[in-house]
């Protein structure tokens, strides 16, 4: 059934995905949308791959029983991980935020040598080398875990010279690596945007994940004949659905999650998934 | 059935109760034991009162499926939010670290001002509080939630720089509030002890709930006539079975462990509670 006026799923560990889904409306505004993060098992970036392949898979059937044409996985944990197995148990177009970083990396670097930042499971899985080296061999990539750079996000210590001390020791070696380009492997990061550019100097370009993602979603949708052209046709202009689904309760999700999508947020229902 | 020869049972959100078993091997080095790491499902201190306290019966069920004959709830967060429900719902002897905790606080502090650190879901509780009021109602108890230091302590960056100047933001209030005694109240808190202990200065009190959890533990043994004493009687002796439950692939558990326990960590099986 191609119905265009269908919804958008997009799923994460808990609040970072909302930096994707803030892009996505930005693009996308007459899009309507469902986002469920699975506040009671957060974070993922630290479980192995197996327990992240299950959440995800529980994520994913959770969303399609809302009829969505396409589903997002605005997790890099969760993307690096288990995109592939979602990919051969679901039929539906399925977007991860590997691939497009991995992507806009490649074409950013000048020099050929990518950093990446991001969880444990994510560095761990290889998956951005693995992304990045499929469309160009010799790029050189270097992998950094940055463990306490998603607490130091929820804890609210953005330019902080805490922050920056940390950042310092984490991002050292991919200095002195001499790499240009470096991907904000984690939907967290996005938040330390100018404390991990302060360490890393001027002359390195940051990959926000979550702008590359959307301009794929955008492009998805244009290719499968799937763009919600309802708001563009009407002359009166009404805001899109956009619910939200956590599986802890609700209230610390709405009051960190303004800050990840940049504007308030309505409507969230508790959902047991486990 | 009063059989002495049944094992402790002992749950925790990971690896942080490994500090309270560290104690209880000390003080009953004959008794069986088998503890279960919710890993999958790490950490309880961001999640709400009724996420934890559905965790912690699940958790208290997968171990009365061995025959536990006490059950020690190694986890502040899971103490502070479900104690009381479990003791309802399950008829065992139960033992949780925040009242071993409070009880040892009241009697060190000389002055009458008790500091209290943990997670947000623990200080949010009130539950050392409470504890603490019930024993004398004079006594101040301040609290302060410390979300960096159960990260920090994962990431191995103990008596550190950064840890130190972390420490230094989250207790100075504390000892603004001229405290003579500080609860550590979350079992991954003792391998920060040093680095605490350096920002309050010597006059301050550390107490370390894992210590007086195993006393009590002990004593509520020989109170119900529990104590197993097949150890001291004969004459060869045999290690008692310690086993490890977790819900996340061990690999990690295996790892970080030893480090809590102070010892190397065998015989751990993966589990499925969700």
């Amino acid at each position: 059934m191609k119905n265009e006026k269908r919804p958008l799923g997009i799923f994460d560990s808990g609040i970072g995905g909302l930096t994707v889904l803030k892009e996505i409306i930005k693009l996308l505004p007459e899009e309507e949308t469902l986002y469920l993060g699975d506040t009671a098992r957060l974070p993922y970036g630290t479980k192995s791959e197996e327990t992240v392949i299950k959440y995800s898979i529980e994520n994913t059937r959770f969303l399609l029983k809302y009829n969505i044409k396409l589903l997002v996985v605005a997790c890099n944990t969760a993307s690096a991980v288990s995109l592939p197995v979602l990919r051969k148990e679901f039929s539906l177009p399925l977007i991860g935020v590997i691939e497009a970083g991995a992507r806009a990396a490649t074409k950013a670097t000048k020099n050929g040598r990518i950093g990446i930042i991001g969880t444990e499971t994510t560095i761990r899985s290889s998956a951005y080398t693995k992304a990045i080296k499929s469309v160009n061999p010799d790029i050189t990539v270097i992998g950094q875990p940055c463990p306490l750079f998603v607490p130091l996000v929820e804890e609210g210590w953005l330019n902080d010279d805490i922050t920056i001390s940390v950042a310092g020791r984490y991002l050292t070696s991919l200095r002195n690596d001499r790499i240009d380009t470096l991907v904000l492997g984690c939907t967290h990061y996005p938040l330390l945007k100018s404390a991990i550019q302060k360490v890393m100097g001027d002359g390195v370009r940051l990959i926000d994940s979550a702008e590359e993602t959307a301009s794929e979603v955008r492009e998805l949708l244009t290719n499968l004949g799937l763009i919600n052209l309802s708001g563009s046709e009407s002359d009166t202009k009404t805001t899109p659905v956009r619910r939200y689904f956590v599986t802890d309760v609700p209230v610390r999700f709405e009051e960190q999650g303004s800050r990840f999508l940049g504007e308030k947020i309505y409507k969230v229902d508790k959902v047991d998934l486990g």
